[in-house]
């Protein structure tokens, strides 16, 4: 039997290599080239295909699956979402994800995308923050400080030179694990004892907790004129974290529309509430912040495009590494048709 | 570091292990078996979420997610159709897939579908034909000499006791390399010159050609009267085998309408053309062949059921074999809101 060939063979990044890669380039390096990918790719949205998320909704949670192309790569993220699992020692969220050639249909890359989907859900905040924060903010407040709490403080201390982290959680534990893992990022981490100190003088607030429900993590009263607002946790029907009085007074932005009226914050609005779209400003073609007292607001569901841009940068980086192995995964017979011959000749 | 746990590793299938598993258990009992584990899932039809498969479709071909649940296990499949690859020496259609478990959204079982596809189609063939077919057919016709040929044929000895196998196909090569595949099977097998030659004397015709376009593999006039026509080719829009003035003589049996009525034969057809489900034959619901003189038709598109029982059956049939490998592809903090401390503890 001769060995499988070149095109038969997919590289796979386990969740090991995946680690051994970020810290070879360096995490913040990654987090700051991430954000300038996933910034190119918004600068041609409209080059994209854009399908709604495929869901299967269970009583426990939901399975989906994230496809996206730009004409010559495609690419899908399988990504559940579980809150009842960190009870039992498991991930919240769990993906892995898939780049093919258009052409052919052959996959190119497939990938662990836990590790991986964070570092793009912080760099897409950081791109955001770059075109709306207020220029020279230096603090960050950080409501609810689980899996993806350090990597928004990292990207939002290398893209955009934020100094001061302010953290709040409900259970303090977390927020000590923050503080441990932030130790010697050069950031003054502080950890606050309810939102209304995490808040005092930050120029962005992030909102990231998990709780799978409407939730009022922040109140109209708690947000200042001039503040950008991060908002990452309420991310699918049901899941919410801010009042509808702070959505009433902001500015929206948004990746996808059709996506983030479903599963967004402002699923609390009516269906003619104003959004703007955020390559719309990143081209020019729409003012992000354009006064000082103004409250800007990144409603951030998370899109397909993002994960396209992520899988597109690790496959470019991984070249000359040795980080991944390689899978057979395609069936791959010297003569197209005789996949049963193929079959029969391994029997020997 | 702490080894990953038992779930965050998930068994893989490679093409190699596939078709070691499938030596180990013996061809024609893997098809004997899959038919049985296919049918079983058609008699609970109705548990299963039933989704449109999502095609990402380009000037050369198209890339398929094919998701469904039966609501403790989720599967999914990636398939592509590309006519023009077998020009490059590149398969047409490649594919792998994916169980999960509903309750925690975690991957169980990873493995290529190539071969597995060839070996569902064909299982599910056989299962259509062991409800429709003449009873005591002993001839099956094979029109189109390709991939899915011998599986095919093996599949209809097995499941329904076929004995003489006759081949025609515009390429004499492919044909010869079916006859040398198929020696020392137990069949007869005879190589015709023109379809109207393969159909003589046949209880089942098969059509199973490649062209991505509409053709008339046959014409209403060769079709005499009692036989079961198994149509595999016609599978996409714009793809099709029969002449329509068949397909208004014949009784027509489909997997799920919404996808046959775009996909397969009767995409030809007006849309309220009758069809009978096939899963409602089974369960005894409704009418299969009953009368000698009818012209049964399973127009098969291939459904993501029969994936998720194939997928099922292999992670059945794999436990205690060595034919997997375990990838490393669930991030697994020992606390899982400290992903970023997981990432921080490798770098060490």
């Amino acid at each position: 039997m001769l060995a499988p060939s070149e095109k038969a063979l997919v590289p796979f990044v386990s969740v090991e290599n995946m680690m051994q890669l970020v810290h070879h380039i360096g995490v913040e390096r990654v987090l700051v080239e991430l954000t300038d990918v996933i910034e190119a790719d918004f600068r041609r949205w409209e080059t994209f295909d854009k399908t709604p998320r495929v869901a299967s909704h269970s009583r426990e949670g939901v399975i989906e699956l994230m496809p996206t192309s730009d004409g010559e790569i495609y690419s899908f993220k399988y990504v559940n979402g579980h809150p009842k699992n960190m009870a039992q020692g498991l991930q919240t969220v769990t993906a892995f994800g898939l780049l093919a050639e258009v052409s052919t249909g052959y996959p190119v890359l497939l990938t662990e995308m836990t590790l991986l989907t964070a570092l793009r859900t912080a760099a897409t905040s950081a791109m955001a923050a770059r075109h709306l924060a207020p220029k020279g903010a230096k603090t960050m407040a950080m409501i609810g400080n689980g899996a993806q709490a350090e990597f928004q403080a990292l990207a939002m201390k290398a893209v955009l030179g934020i100094e001061n982290i302010r953290l709040y959680d409900i259970d303090p534990k977390a927020t000590d694990k923050v503080v441990r893992n932030l130790s010697g990022s050069g950031l003054n981490v502080t950890a606050c004892t309810s939102s209304q100190a995490a808040i005092e003088g930050a120029e962005i607030i992030t909102t990231c907790t998990a709780d799978k429900q409407y939730a009022t993590i922040l109140t109209d009263n708690m947000v200042g004129a001039g503040v950008h607002i991060n908002a990452i946790g309420g991310d699918c029907p049901g899941k919410t974290e801010l009042h509808r009085d702070i959505l009433a007074r902001a500015s929206t932005f948004v990746e996808y529309p059709p996506q983030t009226r479903v599963e967004g914050e402002i699923q609390q609005m009516e269906a003619d509430y104003p959004v703007t779209e955020l390559w719309k400003v990143i081209l020019g073609e729409e003012k992000g912040r354009h006064n000082a007292g103004q409250i800007t607001l990144f409603d951030s569901v998370g899109f397909a495009i993002e994960d396209f841009s992520a899988l597109r940068y690790i496959r470019d980086r991984l070249k000359g590494t040795p980080f991944y192995q390689d899978l057979d995964i395609i069936a791959d017979p010297d003569d197209s048709r005789d996949l049963f011959g193929m079959l029969a000749r391994a029997r020997d």
